[in-house]
C-alpha cells in the first residue's frame, strides 16, 4: 500500500539528520497521496539509521492508523491539518532546525533580506501568535496545524509562494508539492534563516530586499515565465 | 566487577567527542551502582580513543578507588556528592561543551525559551552563585557538588525535572537514571544553549515559553499521561 | 573544443561544495578564453556530483551558446560584463556563501580589520549601491555586471588589487587570473567576512587595519617585491 | 640533521588542518634545539598535505638556512625572537584561526572567563598594542617577536603561564616546551576564545574568573602541587 510513497518519506526523513537538520529524532516527514487521503508518516521517536519503508505508517484523514505496526508522529494531527487546508502540497517537514528554530523562539517573522531568500520564498516567512490555554491544553498538535492556517489566511498569503511557517516558541514547518520538495525547503529555510541572523548581527535593523529584486528572483525560478534551471518549468521547487 | 556498568561508562565517555562536546580530555562521565554504593568514572586525563572498559575506575563513597589502576577524573567528588544527593539519578556526565559553558560563564541561567527545551528540562537551567574563596580552596570538587545541591535545595527544582545545572564561571554537569540517558543531556542541553544564546542575539529579551506550553511539552514525553513515542514511558528520557 | 580550460571550470565548480561554499546548486564557475573571447561556464541548476567536463557551456560574448547541449547558468550575463570590463581577470566564481552573503544583505562593505584581509583584498571590500527597478526589470544579470563595473569606477578600485564584490542585498562575486584562482578568492572572502562578522560582534567599530600594515602584508604577497612563497612571483594567488 | 625535530615539526603543521585551525597554508609551526641554537620550521607557502620531514628548513639563529631546498615560512624572524627572548620554550605555533584572531583584530584582550581558560592560560592572554610604520616597513616580523616581547616584560607576565599571545591588526601566536605543546596550547587558544566571545555575545560584560577559582583550576594541572591527570608533573600541558 502506497510503498512508492513510503520509500519516498522514508529518504526524506533519512536526509534530515544528513543535511544537519535533526538531533536525536526531532523531526519528521511526511507525504499525502491525494486521490486516497492517505498520510505516509514517519513513527514516533524511532532513529533515523534504524528506519525501513515498512516502518512508515499510514493514516487516514481522521489520524488513524490505516496500516504499520508502529504509532505514528505525535505531530501527526499538524500534519493532517496542512494536508486538508493547503490543497495543493504533497509534503510536510517539521524539524528543530538552530537558526530557524531561533527565530520561532524570538517570535519573528524571517524577513526577507536578500536574494537567496526571494529565490524561494516570495516575501518574509511569518512567525504565528503565541497559542492560547485552550489550544495548548485541548487538540494541541491539531491546533498548531489551526494557527498556521490562520497565520496564512489572515496574511493573506500562499502556502504555495512561502512553503513555510514559524511556530511561535517552537520550530519550523516546510512543505512543498512532495516530501522531497518540502525538504528542500527545509534546507533553504535554515540556510536562509541563518544568513538573516547574522545580517542582523552586523547592522540591527538591515534593509529589506526591494520589490522589484524580490519579484526577479522569484519569478526567474517559479511560473510560466521562469527561465532558471534546464527545464525551468519542472526545476520550481 | 561492575562490567557492565563499566562498559556504559565506557560507551558514553567514547560518545562525548563524536557528539562535539569535547575538546581532548576535557569532559568525563561516570555511572553509579546504587546497591552496592560504588561509582565507575573516567580515569583522570587520558584521551577518550585509548580508553578501554578496564581503564575505568571504581570508586566508593569515600572516593577511595576500589578496584583499577588508574586515577579517577579530578572531578571525582563532584560526581559523587551529585550521587549522594540526588537519590534517582544512576549517571553524571560533565564537559566544557561551548555554548552551555558560555552561558555559565556569563553567570546566566539558561532560559526556557520554547518547545525542544520543554521537551527535556521543565524550566530554567540553573547557573549556581558564584563559589566561595574557602569552597574553592579547600575540598573544591566536593563543594561544587555542594554549591549545585544548594541551588536546587534553594530553587525547589527537581533534579528529574531539570537534569542539568551550568556551575557559574565552570561548565555543565548533566544527569539522568543512566550514564546513557546523561549523555543524552549533555547534548540537549548543548542544543539548547546553542538556540537559545542566538535567540538572544536576534532579540535581547526574548519572550519566554509560556507555562501552558511548557507543561504540555515536558508532559507530553515524560510522565504517566507521556504519549511520545513507541513506549512512552521508556521514551522519557 | 577549449577541452583544458573546460576540466579547469569543472574543478573550480567541484570544489565549492567541498570548500562549504555553497548549498544545492547556489554558485557557479567560469573561465575565459581571451584570444578567442568564448567563455566556459557551469549549466544551470544542475548538482555539482553530476558535472562532467562536456557539460560545461561555451558562450561567446554575446552570451551565445557556441557549443554544449545544457542552458548555461542564468549569471551568465553578469560573467561575461566582468570578463569584458576588467581586461586581467581568467576566472568569476559566483556564490552565497554564508556570511559574505550577510554583509551582502546588511548592504556593508567588508573592512580591512587584519592581515588575513590584507594579504589577498588591498582594502576594502566593497558593496555595491542598491539596482534600480529598470536595471532590474530590463536585462537584470547584464546590469549586476554593470553595477559591479561602476563601483570600482566610481571608487577608483583596481579588480587586480580587490578581486571581489559585494552585491547589494545578493550576494559574492569573487574572481582571479584563472578559475582556479577566482575560487581561491572566493574562500579568502568567506573567511574574512566570518573573522570581520565575529570581530564586529564583539567591538561594534573595530579599529581598521593601519595603511603601512595593509601594505606590508599585500605587497609582501604581491608584486614585483613580494617575499611569500617558493616563488614569490607566481605565488600571488 | 635534526631528524627527531624535524619529524615533530612536520606533525604539529600536519595537524593545524585537523584542528581547523587553519585556511589554504595560514600557519605554520616551529621546533627549536637549544643546544645548537637551530631552528625547524615549514617552508613558506607549501600545502601542508604535500609536506614531508625533509621539506622542513633548519635555520640558525640570524635565520640563514643551513639546512633545507625550501624557503623557510615568511614569519621565521618572529619565531625565532620568541625562541631567543623566552628562554624556556621548544615550539612555536602561529595560524589565522578564525575567534582567535577576531580578538587580534578587535584589538582586545582575551579575558579569563572561565576554568577552561584557567586550566592553561593564567590570567588573560594579552593583545599587544599595534605597531608603528617604522616597525612595520623595516624588520616587520623580527619586530612582530619584540612588541610581542615587550607586551610580556611591560605586563610582568610569564611565558610559561600565559603561553600564547594575540597581536594586534593580525593573529595568534603560542608556544610550549615542545611542537606538539604549542600547538595543544593553539587549540584551548581557539576554543577559549570562541566561549570568550559567545559569553561576550550573552552578556557584553560578562564577570571575570575569581582569582581564587583561576588559581585553583591552573594550579591543579600545573606545578609541584598539580593533581590532574595520571603523572600530574608531566601532564601539564
Amino acid at each position: 500500500m502506497l510503498e512508492s510513497l513510503k520509500l519516498e518519506v522514508l529518504k526524506a526523513n533519512q536526509a534530515l539528520p544528513e543535511y544537519g537538520l535533526v538531533t536525536f529524532t526531532w523531526g519528521n516527514v511526511s507525504g499525502y497521496d491525494r486521490e486516497q487521503e492517505l498520510m505516509v508518516i514517519k513513527p514516533s521517536g524511532v532513529d533515523y539509521p534504524d528506519l525501513t519503508a515498512d516502518d512508515m505508517v499510514v493514516v487516514n484523514g481522521s489520524g488513524d492508523v490505516v496500516e504499520g505496526k508502529l504509532k505514528p508522529s505525535s505531530d501527526t494531527p499538524t500534519h493532517l491539518y496542512l494536508y486538508q487546508t493547503f490543497p495543493d502540497i504533497g509534503g510536510v517537514v517539521h524539524t528543530h532546525s538552530s537558526w530557524a528554530t531561533s527565530w520561532s523562539q524570538a517570535g519573528m517573522d524571517l524577513p526577507a533580506l536578500g536574494t537567496t531568500h526571494a529565490d524561494y520564498f516570495y516575501g518574509d516567512v511569518p512567525c504565528t501568535r503565541e497559542m492560547t490555554q485552550t489550544e495548548i491544553e485541548q487538540e494541541y498538535e491539531w491546533e498548531t496545524g489551526r494557527v498556521i492556517g490562520e497565520t496564512f489566511h489572515q496574511r493573506k498569503l500562499s502556502p504555495a509562494a512561502v512553503p513555510g511557517v514559524l511556530v511561535h516558541s517552537h520550530a519550523p514547518f516546510t512543505w512543498g508539492s512532495s516530501p522531497e520538495k518540502a525538504l528542500y525547503h527545509a534546507v533553504v529555510l535554515e540556510e536562509t534563516a541563518k544568513m538573516a541572523a547574522q545580517t542582523h548581527m552586523l547592522r540591527p535593523s538591515p534593509p529589506s530586499i526591494s520589490s522589484h529584486l524580490l519579484d526577479k528572483h522569484y519569478l526567474r525560478k517559479h511560473g510560466k515565465n521562469a527561465y532558471y534551471g534546464q527545464t525551468a518549468k519542472e526545476d520550481s521547487q
